[in-house]
């Protein structure tokens, strides 16, 4: 978006379902994401925000549910989406060490909008995803501040960067500069037209692995390469999912699961320091924060339904890291450490992606 | 039931919610019980039959879910539930070293009700439950055959006996005789009324652990028994719970998940040789085998009104525990093995309840 | 301890297993637990931090498990436990509201201690417990600050009080104060002599389904209470488990799961709005977080061992909510909200607790 | 294997770990497979075993896990693997409704050889997986009998025939002839070198999914294909993993994890109606069924040497898949139902793998 030059027009096509306008998370109605970058020097790291839907969230709560592809990560408010199949609150990405002020800082974002909270109704459920960007970032000097955090929530559209930005500023994608990248595929059904959406924050793998569309590109890559790395993988990844699909939890987790044969595609082998977490929700049905009178009534799909689905949720993942990787930017950050952008690389060693 | 004297009967009343009017599972409209009981000489076993409606199971599917206590048993058909949420068979109770034929026997009986299955329509995913009867049982001989299992599940009613019957014919309970037991609670609720029934297969515990209503009872018998135990808990317990309340499979397995609160009032600390196992359906919604054209609507509680199902899934078990101890008839069985009936004991030793 | 009357003080036995020296979780050797009370006015929360040991945690860590019994809480850290299996911080417990504060603190205290974190080697995962206080604590004005944490975690020792402390301060639990309790047991098998240890924050609990030792106290004490409370259960309680058994992390979390055994007898029905998280760590081992040339040996009992373990985390549990009934002083906090002490009812209705 | 033609023998070489010898799960010391195949007409189906090791697997037992991808799938055992962490049993492999009848025989088998099972012993766990084999095979007359089986478990081999055998005598994959196929890859470390061994019964996907090494060979054969396939995919895969490596049940559960990785990269999307399940176990260490005097000491990996073992079962499980479709011949069965051979196309199309 926004003229970055995304892996189509590289002539590389993921799939064989449509996709929306976007081509991205925003497809879905009502999702908008924010993101702050701090990239200067040292710091290079940043928050980015995801919102739902654009009503107040703490109220009219959606379906949502997380899968743990790999635990090695500090993911925070999976545990009560698991619990009671909803989401209360925008999700934010940041960097490991930044999780704490994230969510202090959302925890006041959500007092701010709903005063009955700690008054006369509970808590709520702040929900922050993490990668690690320590290569690049002094991630021990702790850039991130309240101010930034607040700065994403309060500045998302569903028009937005991709690549080294927000989250993603720092983060490193199979030993190339990633981040954050998008991609949308629409759900044709007997009942109806629906959309998917996937943003992820990449931060994993090892040049060696690089498949694009099954081609194996990193290899090539790395025999071009004068430099060389150490071909450690200590990174994660998060991918975050929206849809308007009708989905009971159940089966937004069933949806949510099949992000990995996505993953799997890009050549990662989910390695051990790998902290792999997908967070999904459906803004079909609005869950209301108070009890009515009656009964709620949730639609929901037949479950052989649920394949286009699932090939969605595969293609799009697929396509949101190879646009997390397209798009970034080289960067040299923290004690001159740098991570060449794919493509640099593309044009510099004439590799042919198609 | 059928003037068997029960815990109630004894004066003992578990909890503060109203029971249905058999107080037992088959409370449940279109839930029915049938026994199959083998008990002559070393032949101490069984099969207990559950369905769960009475139309076409594998057609109308119900919301279903399972939860694992303890995992030290072999109980079918669990995965599939978890998957999918639903459950398109009758369940079977039996002993352990029988589930390969009581499976088998479920298939035939669903392959003769459905036509379709393996031809124009996939497979069927048979559900089966066991304890380990060993002690009064020869497990090895392996009593229960494939008419055995068609008869349980031919002749079942909605009044059915309790104790040392069916699949319980030769577990133990506390050290004692133990069995079938059964009890149900009523739920009032903003939006109407609803029932929950719980069928307990009581294999489990030491004498000295037992309470009846917090009260010590089995160290009182322990001191005035001549007799000693070797109190080893080599048992499990399944725990089969229907409701008509309307629940998402999320839900209801939150409802599963109190079972273990009334199985702990009862003295229970759930040793590690006990598969503890509860399964539970609701059948407020019946969810079709073959996809509809539109969405379904699947109607659900609000969060906010489970409270009411949790305290009385709590009750219903701890009375459902004690109900298929003080119902069970001494059994003397394998190699003259014997364990005496909790009834016998309370009047020989006149050990008050209350 | 610190000369608090406890519920052994009242002549109330819990089980049959022998106490350690301290009947507390630092019994458990190297154990330590630290509080910082805030309690003036409407602030009435804290902090609470258990240290597993005493040496560097991230570079020895623990064996760990974690087990959730009811997930509506906001609990950190505990998917890296998961996956991993190892514990590397200390534990701190808090607000639900100051998770945030508490969790970017106890970064900044492990960055400290391990200047390569984040340079050469990955981040660190903070675990966090929490309970909601908003009854007698205003909970949005988070009076937990950076210092009170740093200060709880810096000042711990193995005698620590009971009750209304650290982030007990502003708990309720079965409608009267609760807060910190702690108990232990001690475990003998053939191969030698061991201990668990359980410190719970109690927040759960309506006074009607109070039991002691079975008997319904709760009940007593509603009928003699002029003041009638609104009996609503919005509450939580964390159980935090120390051992030094030799155990492998799926034979833990065998053990954590059998916690609910002992809060069900003291009547808990596990309401919905009650987040109920167990976390515990065995100091039998220590993994070292550098990799070793040669291959781990984990001593680890054999499965059949286990049912000592779990008769004791059942009676520790209990007795410990018990305790931090029984310790804690009445509270009157935000906006004059009060909750009697049980203490003080005790004498007050002269109720008999055996 | 038998000098079939593999995939490697086309010049497909699947990642970059070295093989095993015979490039099988026999490769992992100790492990045999058998099978019985029942093809002619409509009957198309069979039986394969894995013995685990040579010796009394209940007495010695195998550190042992499992992993649902899909759980639409009817396999049996996985309850108390996961409970105890161990495998008792060899692994049986058949058709869907043949589960009951391999279990029953697979308790007798075990049995017979453990007379004190059901006598001073408890019982045993059976571990039966199935895949649905309805298009090719009469499913519904159970053609499947005890003789089979237990001829099944009385003739395992290191070495052992590919393809449309035993339980893959009826598969489909990729809209291909599918069934059993196997490879192995061996894994360096700095205390020993380790072998981990896969075998797949493949029975799931669509032709255009099919990837061969990234090559989108399913659609160029697709278009070559004068007939047309109704492409539906109700089926599903077990993916049975052995190997050598000292590892704890969690970190065999993280690898078996990864087997998605390599069926991804076939080209699966993981279709709701396929039942996916992974059972794993390591023959490293001997699990006592008695209980010793003295604690078990469990070799285990450092976590930073799991990636390895990570890679090797992605690469396995890819390679296993592409030898399940090589090797099969084309199968005529059930109404004249047929699937083509791969091999046969291949040479006919003049498609190039490489």
């Amino acid at each position: 978006m926004f003229n970055q030059k995304r892996i189509r027009d590289y002539g590389v096509v993921i799939g064989r379902l449509e996709t929306g306008p976007r081509n991205a998370i925003t497809d879905v109605e009502g999702v908008t994401v924010g993101h702050v970058t701090l990239s200067e020097g040292n710091s290079q790291t940043g928050v980015t925000a995801i919102l739902p839907h654009q009503g107040n969230i703490f109220k009219e709560k959606l379906i949502a549910s997380s899968h743990v592809i790999n635990g090695f990560g500090k993911t925070m408010g999976t545990i009560q989406m698991r619990e009671l199949g909803t989401l209360e609150t925008p999700i934010l990405l940041t960097n490991t060490l930044a999780v704490g002020t994230a969510a202090d800082t959302l925890v006041d974002y959500m007092l701010e909008q709903n005063p009955e909270i700690g008054r006369t109704t509970g808590t709520v459920n702040a929900v922050i995803g993490e990668c690690n960007d320590m290569f690049l970032n002094d991630i021990r000097a702790k850039f991130v501040k309240r101010e930034h955090v607040l700065e994403a929530l309060q500045n998302t559209s569903s028009d937005f960067t991709e690549g080294a930005v927000g989250a993603g500023t720092g983060m490193l994608c199979y030993s190339l500069k990633g981040g954050i990248g998008s991609a949308s595929r629409i759900m044709e059904m007997s009942h109806g037209k629906y959309t998917i959406g996937v943003l992820v924050l990449s931060n994993f793998g090892i040049l060696t692995d690089l498949l694009v569309q099954g081609k194996a590109v990193g290899e090539e890559l790395k025999e071009a390469l004068l430099e060389s790395y150490k071909e450690e993988d200590k990174g994660s990844v998060m991918v975050i999912v929206a849809t308007d699909l009708p989905v009971s939890e159940r089966q937004l987790n069933r949806i949510l699961k099949r992000a990995v044969t996505g993953l799997s595609r890009t050549g990662s082998i989910i390695t051990d320091g790998s902290g792999e977490i997908v967070i999904g929700f459906s803004n079909a049905t609005r869950v209301p924060h108070e009890k009515p009178e009656q009964l709620l009534a949730i639609p929901q799909l037949h479950e052989e339904d649920m394949d286009t689905a699932f090939r969605a949720i595969g293609e799009a993942t697929e396509e949101a890291v190879l646009n997390s990787l397209v798009t970034a930017e080289e960067i040299i950050g923290r004690d001159g450490n740098k991570r060449p952008a794919f493509k640099d690389l593309i044009e510099k060693i004439d590799v042919s992606l198609v």
